[in-house]
């Protein structure tokens, strides 16, 4: 069976655990104190152009997102999200467990934008009933979404103005950023994304790392006392310097993108076997998810040797359907799914 | 001004007051372990024609929902309710509040039916990420609803048998149950009620009490240890036997129905001035509330001399309205709104 | 039998009943934006000598409580308490069920001293793993305290010095402050208190209310968004007028401080009867909570007469109880118990 | 700069990490349900001796703590624990944030005692006002405990026998297990440990692991829904299977038991130089934590070579310090560090 079920099934990067073996039996302080945290923060500092952010490492993604959104908010404050986002589907209430509302806004393509964003505040603050309704306050994208789509630095830039003309905390969750920030037709990068959010972060466990997400806060309110927070929620790993040794492996010298972008590049190569093949798409993005609708069928077959995941029915005979790439994938595997995609070699 | 915004803008019916002040200076033990509490008790099991139901005197509505659902929902379990349900919009995030995600359910009537409840269940157990949603567990309606609307017998049969099957609470607000049990076409009353619903609260503060909403818990499950959860909530009130005295004085001899009856009836008397000027109803019902569709020009008008709510924008130049009778609607002042409705006189 | 066991066996003072009574049927705003509420809210900006107070209407302590806790902390930070406070040790979790630790410190008398105060905060910030332990950010005071004490001015503003110094908040239960005001030796005043805490209560449950605690916020900070934490945790009283014509029927005439007066005076005349008979206290103090120590023989006695509470076991056959006056009290019966304690008429 | 200052300094034994590297690139499932959690719970089952367990593989302790305690109880139960329990002091609170008071007793050796646990529910059960108080529901103790110290199986038995009269929960903490199970004077086991425990961890961050804790659940009532509550906390780990290898390293063949015996045998290498030197122990002890007491200027001379940690001023000229060993302590750093303890060489 070949997995493209999802962008996690390997371990890391053979250049990852490289550096987690050598660095092993070396003495560091625990708790993200160390070296290897330093030397890693001062890489994304670097990167994104600004020597004040703070950045902290934890060790998944609804882990980040709940500890981050438990920092920011206070208790009648509310998320407002697409309503694809995972934290609205897929971790298991985890935001409304730490006491808050996800403000679900109906999305197509998994993003949000400005005008949905100042339609919610405004009719939260313009309703007569305000202080009987959840105040919005943070709003969380995804870059990529979770239909594998990008924002524009237009786009971000306008959520940006909205979001600070009306005091709201902008925040990207970016699992996936290294395929975002590599994709066909973006023109964002982490200079640019952390002057327009208060906070986001660098995904490390669907890029390369073992696991890890790299939080990053550049709104100087956000940052204070936030290691407390990790703290109480349990994310504070007692050896921090696995999360940095990886993402020092993962960014230091650029793997992190050049992995991203290979993934992409596999993933257009299934891509064109679906349009090839006619297989119209579930949504367009160019990134390492790819949504497509096939029918029953052809599904079946594909399921003998492949493992993917199951989106929704389109209609009686038709599905749509995952397949994702990751900084794992072969291109042996990706040239494979492809012609079973063609039922024809590529030549 | 007349005020038909909503049915809370007095105070208590005065046998209710009454007997407040008859009873003023009796000693009575605290937290609602008195002889009223119990007499209250007494009566309402009666009513409900079940000597084994627990029954708890609470303050308010917004209290009894999140105190209920506490006590029902372990952390990962989550409330189906209508997107227009008082929990999703109009408590500030009260539930979310003590961890728990409102699942909404589109609706137009304000109703859920049990259809939707049994997609929505199967729905989560047959989605293989199952432990990364939000489990439904309690089934939250209200009766009437938000809209006015009521559940018929069958509705709440069709509810009850789904919940059942399925390991599902069904708990019911009552916060307006004296205008839904004496509405024109209901078919349900407190004996029913109590069969088919594993809780559900009587309203007293919308219906001739000063405030105060009784409890009644009909499932052994969810009985246990509820008074250590009111008592955590805030919602232990030291003289609970204010709360006993006054659904003593409206439901031992009836009156809470009779005055239940009488606002359905004024509200009639607003209806049928509506469909006599040719304004269409926003919802059809035969509760206390009346939902119409005016052109602007005459709602400013009513402004003048009437308070009432709004409900939303219907077309450039029409608004849906929300005007509410009440125990404490004179017929002078539902003549008064009638007639200035019709802009002339009922004889 | 006759009630020493609290003070809220009875109903509400008649002035207060009477108030109620005459406003009952006028038509006003709900959640205490209504004319009472905006009146009780000007005579105690009066009383404090402060126009810019905000001042919210609450059914009780425990709601009081968490309410005020709940707007104050973010999820990090904790509440110092004297051990022996009402929200360590009989609000069922409250606090902590709103997600704060509740961080008890030793009290023989019911206070906590500044230099306690001081002592907890150095010892958090002085520690090298602080971000490993809650974070001290409110003192929770209540005067009088859990065992009738009072805090002296001086006493006071010594923790008010720490607190602001410490950039911590100053909060003081006042469930029975009508006791404290006016108790013998008392120097403290509603001007004083509001200068000094950050956020107090002007209790009415125990001092002639049916119900209702009066919450003052000095302290901007902690004013903002208030009432949506206050409709969050179902404390928003839909007739919120009935909180504000208590308090104005309480407070616009010093109906409040009378009765408190009374309520004291009743209590030192049980206090003699006590020394008298040779009873020592368990604690000494003016206010209307009276702790003595009897022998099991005597209690057994008392008990055939009276309710009283009992507090703790002092060796092998005497024990401490709690005797309770309260506005209610009458003469007849504080002279009967004094009797009884002294087997003996006074004339 | 030589490291004891606690026993989670470097990564993983090489053994773990030789393991995590060979499976590295396999394609797996995540979030545990791989064949290599598969194989590890296996494992963990037979050194239990119990098929029906339910093995869950998380990554830290206070992870663990906060996710099993959430799982255990309802609102307003709380969590009897030693004072100086982790969860009572070192972990930000993270218990209360979930809604669950700490109830913390006396203990000078970190242990709790049956008898202790007996009186705290009966103090409970028999007070009046016991719905005013947090229920006591999950008897957390560590083992070997914050202090080194270890229960004897006699202990353990006690508190079993205690918590299942008493219908509590038995929860131990075993983030250093591997070196109580090891120590001189241990007659505990993972078969008598899985037999008297409701629920237990094995911990790997501090035993040799990367980072992980074995969470495993004898009581069928506390399997149920486990999972979402992972998930619900940040905890289930995409990459699941990292933990399932690193688990089958260290207990499949006993390396676990091996690392920790070596660790302890280090400690009483440092302890027997304490004993000869004259310095008296703060706590006794046989695990690889050592709790000493010195004289303020000796410490200051062995700070200049060595990281350990401060317990607490025991006189004007002396302290507590605590030494900890681990699986990764050198044999030469530990005679170092006795022969400077000693001021003179080992022969």
């Amino acid at each position: 069976m070949i997995y493209f079920n999802c962008d996690y099934n390997e371990g890391a990067h053979p250049q990852v655990l490289d550096m987690l073996c050598e660095t092993n039996m070396e003495q560091t302080d625990g708790y993200g104190e160390d070296i290897y945290c330093s030397r890693a923060r001062g890489v994304i500092r670097k990167l994104c152009g600004k020597e004040e952010l703070d950045v902290h490492f934890l060790s998944g993604g609804t882990q980040a997102n709940l500890t981050v959104i438990t920092a920011a908010l206070r208790p009648h404050q509310g998320v407002l999200a697409a309503e694809t986002g995972h934290i609205n589907v897929h971790e298991t209430g985890a935001i409304e467990s730490c006491g808050h509302k996800v403000l679900a806004v109906p999305s197509k393509d998994g993003k949000m934008t400005a005008g949905q964003v100042e339609a919610a505040y405004r009719s939260h603050i313009e309703d007569e009933s305000f202080e009987h309704m959840v105040q919005p306050k943070l709003v969380y994208i995804s870059n990529p979404t979770e239909l594998g789509t990008i924002y524009s630095r237009a786009e971000l830039e306008a959520l940006s103005v909205v979001c600070r003309k009306n005091g709201l905390y902008l925040f990207m969750d970016g699992a996936r950023l290294g395929y975002g920030l590599t994709a066909e037709g973006n023109d964002l990068d982490l200079d640019v994304i952390s002057s327009l959010c208060d906070v986001f972060y660098i995904g490390g466990t669907k890029v390369g790392a073992l696991f890890g997400e790299a939080v990053i806060i550049s709104n100087p309110v956000l940052q204070e006392d936030f290691r407390y927070i990790i703290k109480q929620k349990g994310a504070l790993l007692a050896k921090g310097r696995l999360l940095g040794v990886q993402f020092l492996a993962l960014l230091d010298k650029g793997l992190y993108f050049k992995i991203g972008k290979r993934a992409n590049d596999l993933a257009e190569e299934i891509r064109r076997a679906c349009r090839k093949a006619g297989y119209p798409f579930f949504v367009e993005n160019n990134t390492n998810q790819i949504f497509v609708i096939m029918d029953d069928e052809k599904l079946d077959k594909l399921r003998e040797k492949y493992a993917f995941s199951y989106q929704q029915r389109v209609d009686e005979s038709h599905s749509a359907v995952r397949f994702c790439t990751s900084w794992a994938t072969t291109e042996e595997n990706a040239r494979k799914l492809a012609e079973d995609i063609l039922d024809g070699k590529i030549e």
